[in-house]
C-alpha cells in the first residue's frame, strides 16, 4: 500500500494542529492519519533488520515489534489512567483481527479466486494456542461477572498479575516452539525472505524515528479521546474496541488483504491469527507489567468483551478447522463484526 | 408418508369444530393434526412447480416455500401480539431440526446401517453458515441479559430492524453463492430431480390452496393457544419452542428420516440444517419486517432460547465435522432434545 | 509407577493417627497417600480379573470399577451431606482429567517425541460423547442460572433423579454401543491383553480388600475435611475441586502418563477422556440415585464448575480433532488448569 506513505505528510499538519489548538476531533482525526503510515514504516524497518540478524532474531523482532503501535498507543491511554480504553483496545484488536481482516481477506481474495485453500495445519496451531490463550484470559473474568462482583477491582489485581505472567511465559516458549524445537513446520515462510532493500543502519535509524514519532502521535491521540468522545456523544469504550485498533492495525491489515488477493491466504490467515495472538499474549502482559508504574490495572474484561472476544475465537477455530475459504463466510465474518460494532454503538 | 394424507379429513373436522365451539384443546389438536398434512401437500406442490422452472428458480423456491407453513403461523401469532410465542417457535424449529429430527434420522438411520458416512464438506458450508447466523442474532440479546437490561425493548426494535436487514442480505447472498457462484459444490443433488407428476397448472393451483387452508387451520390454531394454555397450565412459552414447531416440520421431518434410513445421510443433515439456516436467515427477519405492520417486534432471544439455540449449533458443527453418524449419537441428540423439553416444562 | 506401593505404609499410620486423635490436616494427608496406591492395587485387580471374565466383561469390569475410588471418597461425603463437596469432586474429575492429565501427558510425551500423533476416529467418539453428556448435564444449571434462581434447590431435585436416569441409560447404550454393536472399532486395544499375573481367586480377594480399605481411609478423609479447612481457611470447594479428584484419580492419571511417554498417545488420551466420560455418565448419576437414601443431592453445577467443565469439554473437542500432540499444548493445558485452580483459591 504504496499510497499510505503520502500519509506521512499528516505528521506535519498534527504538530501544527496542536499548536493553534484544533478542536479535539480534528486532532484524534489528524493524529490518526498519521499513525497509519508510520506503523507501516515501522512494521517494513523490522523486515530489513531481520535480514541482517538471520530468520530466527529475524522472526523474534517480527513477532516483537508486529504489534508495537498498539503498544505505544495502549501505553498513553494507561498513563492517562484510560484504563476501559485499554482492555477495549485490546479486546478490539482481536476481534478487528479476525472478523474485519480475516472477512475482508477472505471476502476480497474470494471475489478474485472461487475457493481459497489453506494448510490447516499450520493454522490450527495458531488457532488453538489462540483457544487457550483466550480461555486462560476469560476465566477470572467469567468467575468475576458470575459470582465475585464485589471483589472486582481489589483482590483480582494481584491475579492479574498472575496470569500476565502465565501469559508472558506462553509466549516465550511458544517462540521458542516456532524457532527452535518445531521451526521445520513453519520453515517455508521464514526462508523465502528476499533481500535487503536498506543497509542496517539506516533501518535502525528509521525504526527508531517511527517509533518516536508514533510515540508523538499516539500522545495527541489519546488525550484527544475525552474531549471528543464527550464532545460527539460517543463512548470512550467504543473509541477503544473498533476506532484504536483500526487505526494501529491499518498497515498490518493491509498486508493481509494484499496477500490474500494474491491467493496467499495462509499468510493472511497467519498475520490475523498470530497478531491476535501476540495482543493476547505480549501485548496484554506488557501492559499489565507497565501499569505496575502508574496504578495496577486488572486485566479482567467486561461482559461486552468476553462475549466479543469468544465469539471471535470460535469463528477463528471453525475457519481454521476447515482448510479453505471463499467470499460468502469472509462476508459472513464482516457481518458478525458490524453487528458488534453497532451493539457497541448503542 | 403417504398414510399422512388421510388426516386432510381433519380439515373439514376443524371447520365443524370452529361452528360448534368445541374446547381450545380440542381446537389446537385438530388444527394441528390438519397442519401436518397440508405442509406435505404444499413441499410437494413445490417441488413439482421447481420440474417446469429449472433447476436455478426450482432451487429458490423450494428454499422459500420450505418453512411457509411456519411462516404462515408465526404470522397469525404475531397479528395476535403473541410476540414470545413467535420467538419461541423460531428457536424451537432450530433446536427442532438439529437435535429431533437429525438426532431420529441418525437413530433411525443407525439401526438400519452400522456407520452412515456423508460428505461433511457440504454439510460443513452449512453448519459454518448457521454457527455465524446464531452468532449474529445472538450477541444483541448477550449484551441486553449482561448488561442493558433496562433498555430492552426500546432501543433494541430498530436494532432488531438493522440485523433482520443484515440476516436477509445474508440470505440472498447465501442463494447467490449456492446458485450461481459455487452452484457445482452443490451439483449432484440438484440434478437427480426425477419427472413431474403433476401439470404446471395443477402445481399452482394445489400450492395457492394449501396456503390458503394453512392460513385458515393457522387462526384456528393460534387462537386457540391463550385459551388452552390457561385450561391446562402448561406456559405459551412451551407450546412456542415445542408443539409448534413439531406441527409446522412435522411433514419435512418425516422426509429426512426416510432419506436417512435410505442411507442418504447427506440429504437428511442437508434438510435439518438447511431448514434451519432458513429459519434464522429468511423467516426470521420476515417476521420482523411484517411485525411493523402491527407493533415492531424486537428479535432479542431470552437466555433459555438462547442456550438451547447455541447448544443446538455446537452440536450442529460438532456431528458436521465428524463426517460420519450412528445410532449412539443419534440417541444423545434426542436425548439433549429432551433435557431442554423437560427443562422448558418445569 | 512399583514405587508408590510403598505408600501402602500409610494405612497402618492412618490408623494409628485416627487413634492417637492427630489434628486434621495430618489426617487428611495421611489418608490422602494411603488412597492413592489403594487406587492403583484396585485398578490391577480389576485388570486381573478382566483377564478371566473375557474381553467383553472384562471391558465392562474396568469400565465400571475405573472409577470406583472417587466413587467411594464421594459416597462418604454424600453420606456427610457435603454436596458442595461431592459436587466440585465431579467437576473436578472432569476438568483434573482434561487438562490436568491430559497436559501433562502431552508435555512430558511432547518432550521426549517431537510430534505425537493419534487416531483421531476413535478420540472423536468419546470426546463427541462427552460433549454431549456435559450439555445434558449443564443445561437445567444454566436455566437455574439465568432465571430460575428462587426455584434452585425445590423444584430441581426430581428433575435432577431424571436426568441422572438419561445419563444412566446413555451410560449404558454407550456400554452396547462399544461392546456389542460397534466393538470392532475398538478391536486393536480390547486384545492386546497379556497374561494374568494372578490367580483369579487372588485378584478377587485383592479387590475386595482394597476396597474396603478404600472406604476406611475415605471416612477417615471425609471425616477431616471440614475441621481441616476450617483450621487452615482452605475452602471446601477448593479441597472437592482440586485436591479430591487428584487424590482419586493419582494411579490412574500414572498410567496415562506413561502412555504418553511411551508414545501410545491413543491410550493416554482415552484414559483422559473415558474417565471424564464416566464421571458424568455414571459415577454422578449412582450418586444422584445413592443421595435418596440420605438427602436428595440436585445435581446442578454453580457457574464455577459449569464455566470449567464447558471450557475443559471444548478443549478436550479441540485437542481430539488435531490428530497430534506436542509440548506446547501440553503447557498450554496445564496453564488453563493452574489458572482455573487459582481462581477457585481466592
Amino acid at each position: 500500500m504504496k499510497f499510505l506513505r503520502y500519509f506521512l505528510i499528516f505528521i506535519p499538519i498534527s504538530i501544527i494542529a496542536e499548536l493553534i489548538h484544533l478542536s479535539p476531533i480534528m486532532l484524534f482525526v489528524i493524529s490518526s492519519l498519521a499513525i497509519v503510515p508510520l506503523a507501516g514504516v515501522m512494521g517494513e524497518a523490522t523486515e530489513e533488520i531481520s535480514f541482517y540478524s538471520g530468520p530466527r532474531i529475524g522472526g523474534f523482532l517480527n513477532a516483537t515489534f508486529g504489534n508495537a503501535t498498539e503498544l505505544i498507543i495502549a501505553f498513553f491511554a494507561l498513563k492517562a489512567g484510560l484504563f476501559d480504553v485499554v482492555k477495549a483496545s485490546i479486546a478490539g484488536s482481536v476481534i478487528g483481527n479476525i472478523l474485519l481482516v480475516l472477512g475482508a481477506s477472505m471476502f476480497l481474495g474470494g471475489c478474485k479466486y472461487k475457493i481459497q485453500k489453506f494448510n490447516k495445519n499450520v493454522v490450527e496451531t495458531s488457532s488453538s494456542m489462540l483457544l487457550f490463550a483466550i480461555i486462560g484470559l476469560s476465566i477470572p473474568a467469567i468467575f468475576t461477572h458470575t459470582i465475585k462482583n464485589d471483589l472486582l477491582t481489589q483482590k483480582y489485581e494481584w491475579l492479574s498479575v498472575g496470569i500476565a505472567i502465565a501469559m508472558f511465559i506462553i509466549y516465550i516458549l511458544g517462540l521458542f516452539f516456532s524457532f527452535y524445537t518445531h521451526k521445520d513446520l513453519y520453515g517455508s515462510e521464514h526462508t523465502e525472505d528476499g533481500e535487503a532493500k536498506w543497509s542496517l543502519k539506516k533501518s535502525v535509524i528509521v525504526l527508531i524515528l517511527a517509533t518516536v514519532a508514533i510515540a508523538f502521535e499516539s500522545e495527541i491521540l489519546v488525550s484527544s479521546v475525552e474531549p471528543m468522545t464527550e464532545a460527539i456523544g460517543l463512548s470512550e469504550f467504543f473509541v477503544g474496541i473498533i476506532l484504536i485498533p483500526i487505526i494501529g492495525n491499518a498497515a498490518e491489515h493491509s498486508t493481509a488483504i494484499i496477500m490474500a488477493m494474491k491467493n496467499k491466504m495462509d499468510v493472511a490467515i497467519e498475520i490475523a491469527i498470530g497478531s491476535s495472538l501476540q495482543i493476547i499474549l505480549f501485548v496484554a502482559p506488557i501492559l499489565v507489567f507497565l501499569s505496575l508504574l502508574f496504578k495496577p490495572m486488572s486485566i479482567v474484561f467486561n461482559e461486552f468483551e468476553l462475549v466479543a472476544l469468544i465469539v471471535s475465537v470460535l469463528i477463528a477455530n471453525r475457519v481454521a478447522s476447515d482448510g479453505e475459504s471463499n467470499w460468502l463466510e469472509g462476508i459472513q465474518l464482516i457481518a458478525v463484526y458490524i453487528i458488534i460494532a453497532i451493539s457497541f454503538l448503542i
